[in-house]
């Protein structure tokens, strides 16, 4: 009778958590997607409009991890209503030798969550300045408490500002950052004031529209877009994709679908088959990252599956090293 | 907290079983895929060569049933060198109102098997002669035995021919199924033998290469091929299809890629855009199903995820009256 382990979220966050080991798993995670013989399928999308609902299906399989991750993310917009979150989700982790079902994730997000902060921690540590000191962070959900904390592992944040719609959310989000980080973080309203001086800005947000234009980003900055992972979200203006010294995708076929790279085809400054750096190619040494401290550079993530194999994997990991989790026999 | 009900195999085999109940169910699923907006996404599918692995995920939100299955297939060829079975598998039961996961079903294939059998009662009730009796089977595994299980229950079978590679193999199931049904059952290698004044042929094999040629089938008889369910597999000859005078697929844009109608498109006897009946329009009346005594049919079952859905939620609510299985907090 197989035989796995059921992690709840409640577990799962007490054994992984955004730090150094969750970045360099992610890491590993792109270096492989450059070198390896990655087989990563179209994600699986299934739409229910009648209740406002989709369901991303997401999998990666990456010689030399032995496992491998599907992740099931459904985002339902009515739920709120119901006092329900919108965003959910779990992922099952089999035997890449098997096939044999080892854990079932039950994280409702949390895993996600980790995954996509420690890749903009491994975005800034490739393509910002080593000296990078000031943030600036575009929205105030979950992804901006969490990336502004991935930068601090990778570059010496000392401090940050926080634009965001609501601003009674961009507040508390301020004050509980000054808290856990230790560093000066104060909530910018007027996007031009928030990305001057910064080292990176980070945008976080479910926008249509652009919220940085060209205008706003000078020489030396980085930028880390990662909330556009559909095709109608759009937070960087399609010109500044073009004026970049460097754009990064973490996924360019991806991207060219669905990232902030295809509003810049649709506007035509790209060219749809231009070529495209990605992430695990500078991880691993094929292409430069920044070049010079004057490059303006990009990073475009609309999220791999490799990523979640990569956090599921060591997810089961610790579960092991802590006996945690319930077994279960099927 | 999310809280979901876990279903093992062994609770599972115990609430769900072949009968009439679960023709019915995917009955109706193959009706709603004909007659309302059901959203069926293509499979998302991994391949894992080096362990001469591959994995299924099948997905399909019907209108009106309540929640969706999301069902994760592993077929992993070298496990039964290692003591283990080559498919596997589970389902995850999300609800369609929320997303949130209402039950995960640890079933190792069982539903799969169960809706695979339904679908051949679901094709023979509509497409075998009313007075079928004699049935032949082509193969001697699992399929094999609930196929023949799954006429009965719609057809008045009284005589079966096993027709296998492995003459054991077919020995065993025919002794099996004689003792389970009641009916005669022999074994017949000849494969002539096997089909002649059978009324019903039912193909369950992974072969690739056409096991039952054009030659061996008459006039009145009906003939479901189900083991086809990726490209190069194949049970029928590609004139036989030609031949026909019903032809129906489960799934024309399935069967269109990977079942029997494919190899015939290939060998250039169907035109690629060929229009072709769907057995979920026959259910639903909207096109005639067997018209005379003397037609020859086929059915060409693919496997869909509107069947994977329709069982699922069938062992949701079976758990749920017979309080099964473990309540789980996440």
């Amino acid at each position: 009778m197989p035989s796995m382990t059921i992690l709840t979220e409640a577990e799962l966050r007490k054994i992984v958590k955004l730090d150094l080991d969750a970045v360099a798993c992610v890491e590993n995670a792109f270096r492989a997607l450059a070198t390896e013989a990655v087989a990563m399928p179209p994600i699986l999308r299934l739409d229910i409009p009648e209740h406002r609902g989709e369901v991303d299906v997401k999998t990666a399989y990456v010689p030399g991890i032995d496992a491998f991750a599907i992740k099931i993310s459904p985002g339902f917009f009515d739920n709120p209503k119901l006092g329900l979150p919108s965003v959910n989700g779990m992922m099952v982790l089999l035997s890449a030798r098997t096939g044999l079902v080892e854990a079932l994730l039950l994280d409702n997000g949390y895993l996600t969550d980790i995954r996509t902060a420690a890749a903009g921690a491994v975005a800034a540590k490739h393509l910002s300045r080593p000296d990078a000191s000031v943030a600036a962070i575009f929205g105030a959900g979950v992804q901006a408490a969490l990336q502004l904390e991935a930068l601090t592992l990778v570059r010496p944040i000392a401090e940050a500002r926080i634009w965001a719609r609501d601003a009674a959310k961009a507040e508390r989000l301020a004050g509980a950052m000054r808290q856990k980080l230790g560093i000066r973080v104060r909530v910018e309203p007027d996007a031009a004031k928030a990305t001057s001086g910064a080292d990176i800005v980070v945008t976080t947000t479910p926008s249509t529209e652009p919220l940085v234009h060209e205008g706003l980003i000078v020489s030396g900055q980085h930028v880390t877009a990662m909330g556009s992972d559909a095709e109608h979200k759009n937070e960087l203006a399609p010109a500044l994709i073009a004026v970049a010294d460097l754009y990064v995708a973490d996924s360019a076929r991806q991207a060219r679908r669905l990232g902030e790279l295809h509003h810049a085809i649709a506007a035509g400054l790209i060219g749809a088959d231009a070529e495209v750096a990605e992430l695990g190619e500078i991880v691993a040494g094929l292409r430069p990252g920044r070049a010079a401290t004057n490059d303006i550079t990009i990073a475009d993530l609309t999220g791999t599956g490799v990523q979640d194999t990569a956090i599921a994997t060591l997810a089961r990991d610790r579960a092991r090293a802590a006996h945690a989790g319930t077994p279960f026999e099927s």
